[in-house]
């Protein structure tokens, strides 16, 4: 795993522990907070036409950065009270993911992998 | 940003370029899917008393790393797209909490910042 | 509150008693079950151009209806176990919307009611 | 389907008409709305112990009406726009749900009926 993101963790471990906040952060509690969080994030696209969430202006490219933050701090923290390293279990997921989605099978087709 | 994340995102380019998936992944499209894949990675919780989710038995906690695994993806896609630095993004949301949240008056409560 | 709303909500509880089940339906976790099916929802309409939704098939049609079913008994269920009238409630917040947004001003913006 | 439903959903249809929200409110628009309003209910819940979200007091159990409220509001113009009739593909689920968990399978236990 990244060293930066194991000093992310820490810092993230210290923040709660200075907070006594570890009472609430059970995995099943992260788990919600990081749903929340993620619809935060699909909050600052959800009247946009789809073309044009591609060309953001600074201010909710900024506003989009702040969500997409709260949702890697919950996951980082959710990642290191399960021990999971997220690099690697991301790293393994996309091997997999490569033999669902075989490129001559699934190219130009958004078809999930159990209807190819 | 660290290398490992640059190297992800940079798999996560090929995949999709191989796929053809470039015309799908708008990022109106991605902040779907990851909040899809948050709710997939909460299902597992679910049902689960709050205290049991800390101690999930090794098939448990390898269903929840892929499930993490796939937010992070789509996570890491999305700020790819963004040009968002996902780890500098996370660093300064954190010291942004750090002043919404004093350790003095959070202590011990849940509270969100706009109460204490 | 509708008698054929009644009648589903006493067909919950009646399904929930012969299984055994009042002991998972907190209103925690019937909250969280409501947001897993809204994304299971969702997921229908993940990959769809915007304007593609609008004409979905009769396949489509059918498991877009019973991923909302879904989520409507879970809505259901939990207004009963917290005494809500959902009908009710639905003309009050209706009520409170009008004033947030009012007709001249929203008329043809997406805006949210702060930012009007 | 009842008839105070059917008044709800001339209503909503009424409040996008005389704002000209029609063009937002693509079904793909909307089940994203609906997914982002239940995860705002379910924030109601986030901290909360299991047990004593039972137990809301009244300013609680207000805001969770009016979060309840949005998810149903969403849900009935979605339904609205697609041609289902929510009541009728409710009972129909239930039904189908009956036969997914046999009560003898399912008693006492939250497994999924994949794995009953």
């Amino acid at each position: 795993m990244g060293t930066e993101i194991r000093e992310i963790q820490a810092a993230l471990r210290r923040f709660a522990d200075e907070r006594d906040w570890g009472q609430f952060h059970t995995p099943k509690n992260l788990a919600i907070s990081l749903s929340i969080e993620a619809a935060e994030l699909l909050e600052h696209f959800q009247w946009l036409p789809d073309e044009q969430s591609r060309h953001l202006d600074d201010g909710q490219r900024e506003r989009v950065a702040h969500e997409l933050a709260d949702v890697l701090l919950y996951l980082l923290l959710l990642a290191d009270k399960l021990g999971i390293d997220p690099l690697e279990a991301a790293r393994q997921k996309l091997a997999i993911n490569a033999t669902k989605y075989p490129a001559d099978k699934a190219r130009g087709s958004s078809r999930k992998y159990t209807e190819l």
